[in-house]
């Protein structure tokens, strides 16, 4: 795929500038990418510790529209939140993180040059993924969110549990008691949901993972199911048990028993961009530090 | 051992008697206790419910002393709260479900008035449990609690990661990431311990486990130590985390970075009654829905 | 979809009809099927135990051969059996289970004929299940055998454990040392992945699992890829280590270190037939236990 | 405690001296020895393989007989054997390790000599592990083993399960469907237990864990009982089930249905020596990789 940004000159820069490491980041690329006749946009915000920098200021709303591409420079938050404006805009965005390898931010400082030449170069990797579309009736009104990572109902109360009833396609699936319940993507399937229980589900799979949390019933395991399904949600009516709609790590609202959820694959998909020789497999060994033994005391051996 | 209440003529009765069927057998209870010319006592917000029913009203905190027995009567809540009382006062506590087996209410209603006599007669098997003392000291004051079941530090936004630091009698053991952390109890094994994934600890062992809820890191697993230990915990300072404690599902107060949460082997300990031929293992037989299979797809004999 | 048999006048009936309850119940689908016209055909072995039922005795192979459709009578292996047989032929399959409902044969003993009379009328619900190729390449000659549920490398030696290096796409995933390594179909994801913590896939979704057993390594965790992918593995030389290659839990061969076990979606799938009003989440829940509470504790409203 | 061997002047070597590496090592510490005047001991296997070493060569049986301390050079296989050899003999055991720190060899080769001076000196930490004692009853002989680690009922043909009958101090606990059981005592924790879902168990707890291999039914989780107890074990008759008793990865025998294996604390136990500084969770933490983060998503401060 021809990922080159098609004439547009402008490229978006995403990360929290406040942060000595990435301010300094943000700098030399927007240095870099002004000598090649780039131009280089920031949210306003971030603007002022980029101060000299030949930055301009917009609006966040408006930063990835029409841009070329988006650099994302931080932590997962960075990422998620920079992928849902790429996603929207429908711009391809590269992740770099600071100095520890990422899922989604796959590049380290130090190739941060070479790989935005590569990007703008057309020699990146592209690679679609899917959002989450989240949607709430609530008096009427729709409350609505996108997910690239996932879509959480988490309790709200401590030392409470709550009842998620869940349907597929609208089949009645379980009635979840425990700390919550997550719709993640195969690129949430290693974040929160892992921690859960969840599979690790390879990006290329077209499908969504139903992870209940700390549930009660201990046979109540992760589903994987089509990524176009659509999974509705209630809270049961139980006594003092609140929750809230939580979408990327991002609290949408309360989700009050009786008041449907609604989750289904949203219209657009981000596109990540990977250094050429970008490997899934190499990257999850690194995270999960696999290929070094963990456990002891069999006779290998001896 | 003679649990007979050596010379104690009067009887607690624990529950919320304005269920219903709660109410009702609190008051089957009361005739037959009455009948026997014992007195009985509950809770004066209780007593309303039973007018009539020859009950003494007491406040809640002289509700189990000098009681020779607390029947219990409810689910787990009820439990819990009664035997935290009973264990303060040392009397012995018999606990009745409302039809559903209980790991601590074990014995149900049709068979609770011969199971209130056996227990006034001394033919009850009685099981000492162990409970925890958890301590915060907040502006140099101490805030505690006793819990039967486990002490909690949850987090407390939803959406966030709180990192939990512990040290087991001062050696650290770990900066554990994740949704918080568990201390729990044999008794407590078998609840909230469970659905994280800690193991089953017999309630005759001397133990503790330390359980991390939904841990970022996938090798960090419940540990067991002995119940004399002394548990210590701290929150990191990360951007915005914040957590409660959680004594027997009931918050006992925010745990804010760097305030120390010590959690030890209470002084005192829960009698529990038992019905003649009472059997842990049975209990967790019916509980886990052990005994029928659940999978399907091997070749059993076809 | 419709799913009459297209002028077969031939069912064929798979069961071991040695046990007294199958071959009853093979006996009273054989008389209806009679009655009907149709002819009925059984496997050699199997007819002496229906001796006098006018069944037709062939060879197992021809079993299937041009039936309209097979019905199969009892546990998973017989089912798995049937399906294979059926997958190869093209011809649906009807299960029928002997009393407990299983996730393959979903007719009860009571329902058989009204649904021998559904699946003949065309008001089944048909529905396809991938099977998956496994190749061995000894001494230049393939072994080769499909399975429905899962293709396992297992250890061969108790008290050691085999180090299995997997492949997909081309792409090395890890070596993964452990009690074995299974790749499941959706179908098999409810069958022995289950037990070694691999997620329910949802029978529609085209995908297959991979799960490593007992991996030491405690981030060794299931993966989900798309069910075209070429799956390869390798066992890695450890001293005394030995593996077989298993097939729906039949043994098809050793599989020595450095030869290439390579797995693949099957040319062939099976039809399952389900009587109308069929629902996957039902039967996971009946299977599964869910819906009726597991563990205690928590405070659910005293 | 002082852990001086008392006036024993002679060292036993214990180490697969065929191995290069391990048989240098064996090479410094016997020079080291024989420089401070000790007799030094190896079995009469691996003398050959240190001839003018001016070791002493013995019968296996007789290499930690009234030893002073027996040094183990190796893997878990040879930890595992000298520490069974030293518990029979009463005679303490210091592992080193080949480069990567052991739960039970945490000795690295560049300290060994420094720890070795410690040892003798009683200048080490000593710490008492329990062992099982396993015996089966096979025509009314007793075969019986050790085991400092676990002792194993593993299922014999790949691609079968066994249904393991347990009975924990005469009382029934259930019947564990799956691929096999185990049962370790604190030391065996953070084995072969740990990847099939149990805890870890500090080694001060008078404790051992009933762990099934993977398990049908998923709610069959590891149970936790005290060290005093006496574990029974039988295999139900199941078609082709076949079953061996494994103790520390040693086969010790066939298990047939019917025979009963009883598995209680031996009455020897190991004297393990630590450098000064021991620190069990930092062994932890270093063999489980603790504290480095090993998923990602979420929006850690971003």
């Amino acid at each position: 795929m021809d990922t080159r940004p098609p004439g547009r000159t402008c490229v978006a820069l995403a990360g929290r500038a406040v942060d000595p490491r990435v301010g300094e980041a943000m700098r030399t690329l927007a240095q870099h990418l002004l000598g090649k006749g780039y131009t280089v946009r920031v949210v306003a915000d971030e603007a002022l510790a980029l101060e000299g920098a030949g930055v301009h200021a917009v609006p966040e709303p408006d930063l990835a529209l029409d841009a070329g591409l988006i650099v994302a420079i931080g932590g997962d938050g960075t990422m998620l939140h920079a992928a849902r404006m790429a996603a929207m805009a429908d711009v391809p965005v590269l992740g770099i993180n600071r100095g520890r390898l990422g899922f989604l931010a796959d590049v380290g400082p130090e190739q941060m040059l070479q790989s935005l030449d590569d990007a703008l170069g057309g020699r990146c990797q592209a690679e679609r993924r899917m959002l989450l579309a989240a949607q709430v009736l609530a008096d009427g009104r729709p409350i609505e969110a996108l997910a690239l990572n996932d879509v959480v109902v988490a309790k709200r109360e401590t030392g409470r549990m709550v009842d998620v009833r869940t349907w597929v396609n609208g089949d009645y699936v379980n009635t979840h008691v425990g700390d919550g319940f997550i719709i993640a993507t195969p690129t949430g399937s290693t974040a929160y949901a892992l921690s859960c229980g969840g599979p690790i589900v390879h990006p290329s799979l077209d499908a969504v993972v139903l992870v209940p949390v700390c549930p009660h019933t201990l046979s109540d395991r992760p589903i994987v199911v089509p990524a176009g399904s659509v999974v509705e949600i209630e809270l049961a009516d139980r006594f003092e048990s609140r929750a809230q709609v939580v979408c990327d790590g991002i609290v949408l609202c309360d989700l009050d028993p009786g008041v449907r959820l609604r989750i289904e694959r949203a219209k657009v998909s981000a596109t990540l961009l990977h250094p050429p020789g970008h490997d899934y497999y190499r990257i999850l060994r690194s995270k999960l530090h696999w290929g070094r033994g963990t456990r002891d005391g069999q006779p290998p051996g001896a």
